[in-house]
């Protein structure tokens, strides 16, 4: 029995997320299919529409087999750490092989690329630095940096797209722990990343379907298109359990409160907190009325939107630099989210080699390991309204992997 | 010109204020009336129902002269915190005399309890501690403790309850300090401390006048009768102007936030929390939907109700041990919230005297000094909906002192 694995969010799962599903098995004719896939926070530093649990419940439904948990160390970090945890896990778990979606879709360019990089990595290390010093931002001063190193054009794959980058950490993870896990990569269609508008009469980007559902309440039929029926269902179970869909904004009174009661000295303290940018927070945190409104304060051209979010993420949740470091460095355990009969008979076959601990019960589980994972899943049932909190985060402790 | 001082929370501003106000005057026989004021926080460990300025501004409108703020790290205290903070500023403005309501009203019982008191000082204490050790909560130590003593009785005050507590200690600490400040009382009429219920067709406690205000609305036809009229109207305008009155429950999910995001040892370095009953706060924030129900689950015999709030209300500030042990030593500034013609011409009087800085503008002011203020002061406004926050945590700057 041979496993594949797919990194995700699904915020929410739709036909794109189905699509490259289907043609990642077909691709590398696997018997099961594994998600890594980010919890409650996601990699742009946001809260996930609706909880863990739901969304695995509609990646099950869709043809994933079994979904495990990205940690939030991981899950909420820049591309290179957000792909080395993903590709650990889905080593530890025995896939045979994983596949991502890229604007390239050609593997070999990918390959080509990052042999090219690993002979000039010093050269464009200092690049990159320089490029900073200048005042650009991380992703502006790369780009930059491989221009000026020539790895553009025919044969090479353009790292200036949002999963291309991705897909190159990925395969450079996979290279740095020298997985025997073979790597698959499958154009996107249609959608890009973030487009804010409905293109395709049948792929939408998530980012799309998440405006629809913000906008004038839920607008089932706007998205029903772009989404399998098992996922409409989903976000309809969980709106009529919980009232709303998580977005930044619920959280920002809470985030705007942290910030205001703070010391500096806190604030600093902070992973992702550096060059005295806490003041700024803090001073914005004084005058703006919205989480949106908070970011176009403290946005400069230095930081990107993202990484703010993510800085402000790591407020939100109080997660140190100390904490994060102290867990970012490799993934000690598999937090199983949920499976269905076939994903049951495969881990039945690989539970005895699984070289990490799996965490099915949270009781079972080592708390300082876990720790930053249950403090995420309890400060995101924050963003629901009462009396909802409570049972959210109950869940964390007392639900059992979805099985379908 | 003579002046004499009166320690107040005025939330809000009500017949029993302007009956002991008036009495005071007369018994002082003094020029000007100062009111050493709570902030926006209050001794019970909760929000004010208005702010500083409004309060501030029903007090001169009902004939005090000055009104000077209480800083947090007095005004949140135990009584003897809190007596000897206020006792220090009157002191400090140069008042000939203060005056304070007590269920007992005799001025030598007052005097010869606490010179007994002071001969058995050590005993006392030891009893208290024995007490506690038992389980006892901290009032009823006290109460058992002057028992033990024989402290009761005919010309003694009974140190149960709440205005001859906060009497004895006032007289404390003013022999403490050695002021020359003379003191007097006056016996509180009608309305206990915490009567919930109008008993009195014209003075009712605070408590039931903000239960009146709470339930079912703004009630101004039922509150009508027992405060003054201009106490009404600076009601009605902060309920124009920020839509809301504070109370506890408008905190509530910023404290549940930062009880769950805070760790352990955040929480167990803040002010007043103690013997491990971080867990227990930590615990019942997870389940509580509410603050009410939060105290319902914390609450245990050794913890008065008060004792817990306090506590709370240090982790909603983020006020730590160190913070508030370094401030709460004495007094370093007096805080000008307002003052009448009467009261400008006795400041012109006494400024070149006073023993400590007077602060009329914040951005003159040692920022070290009065940060906990500040802090206070922009927390409070975290209790207003959007867009009133930023508009309160301004006036914390902006707003010089109300003149009349």
């Amino acid at each position: 029995m041979k496993s594949m694995g797919v990194i995700v969010e699904y915020n929410p799962f739709h036909n794109g997320h189905l699509h490259h599903l289907e043609i990642s098995k077909m691709k590398t004719n696997a018997d099961a299919a594994i998600a890594v896939m980010s919890g409650n926070f996601l990699q742009r530093g946001e809260p996930a529409l609706v909880s863990k649990w739901s969304r695995a419940k509609m990646a099950l439904r869709s043809g994933v087999d079994i979904v495990i948990e990205l940690p939030y160390a991981f899950a909420t970090q820049k591309a290179e750490t957000f792909a080395f945890g993903s590709i650990c896990l889905l080593d530890a778990m025995h896939c045979q092989s994983y596949c991502f979606g890229s604007e390239s879709g050609d593997i070999g360019a990918f390959t080509h690329t990052i042999e090219k990089l690993e002979r000039s990595e010093d050269r464009m290390n200092s690049l990159i630095k320089e490029n900073i010093k200048e005042g650009m931002s991380y992703p502006s001063s790369v780009s930059k940096a491989i221009a000026s190193l020539g790895l553009t054009g025919e044969g090479h794959v353009d790292l200036t797209t949002p999963n291309n980058i991705l897909g190159y950490h990925y395969m450079k993870a996979a290279r740095e722990i020298g997985t025997a896990m073979k790597a698959f990569t499958i154009q996107r269609k249609n959608a890009d990343y973030h487009d804010e508008d409905f293109s395709s009469a049948t792929i939408a980007s998530a980012t799309s379907i998440r405006k629809a559902l913000f906008s004038e309440g839920f607008q089932q039929d706007v998205i029903r298109q772009y989404v399998p029926e098992s996922t409409i269902e989903e976000l309809i179970s969980y709106h009529k359990e919980f009232t709303i869909f998580h977005q930044w904004e619920r959280y920002w009174p809470l985030l705007q409160y942290r910030l205001i009661s703070a010391s500096l000295d806190e604030l600093a303290n902070i992973y992702e907190i550096e060059e005295g940018i806490e003041h700024r927070l803090k001073e914005a945190a004084q005058l703006a009325s919205s989480f949106q409104e908070f970011m176009t304060k403290v946005k400069t051209k230095r930081y990107t939107w993202t990484r703010i979010q993510r800085m402000v993420l790591h407020v939100l949740t109080n997660t140190t630099k100390e904490q994060m470091i102290s867990h970012c460095h490799k993934p000690s355990y598999i937090r199983l989210l949920g499976m269905n009969e076939k994903g049951r008979k495969y881990l039945g076959m690989v539970k005895k080699e699984l070289s990490l601990p799996m965490i099915s019960k949270l009781s079972s589980a080592k708390q300082e390991d876990i720790h930053l994972d249950i403090r995420a899943s309890n400060v995101y049932a924050q963003g629901l309204p009462e009396p909802y909190k409570a049972k959210l985060m109950k869940m964390e402790y007392s639900q059992p992997p979805i099985q379908l």
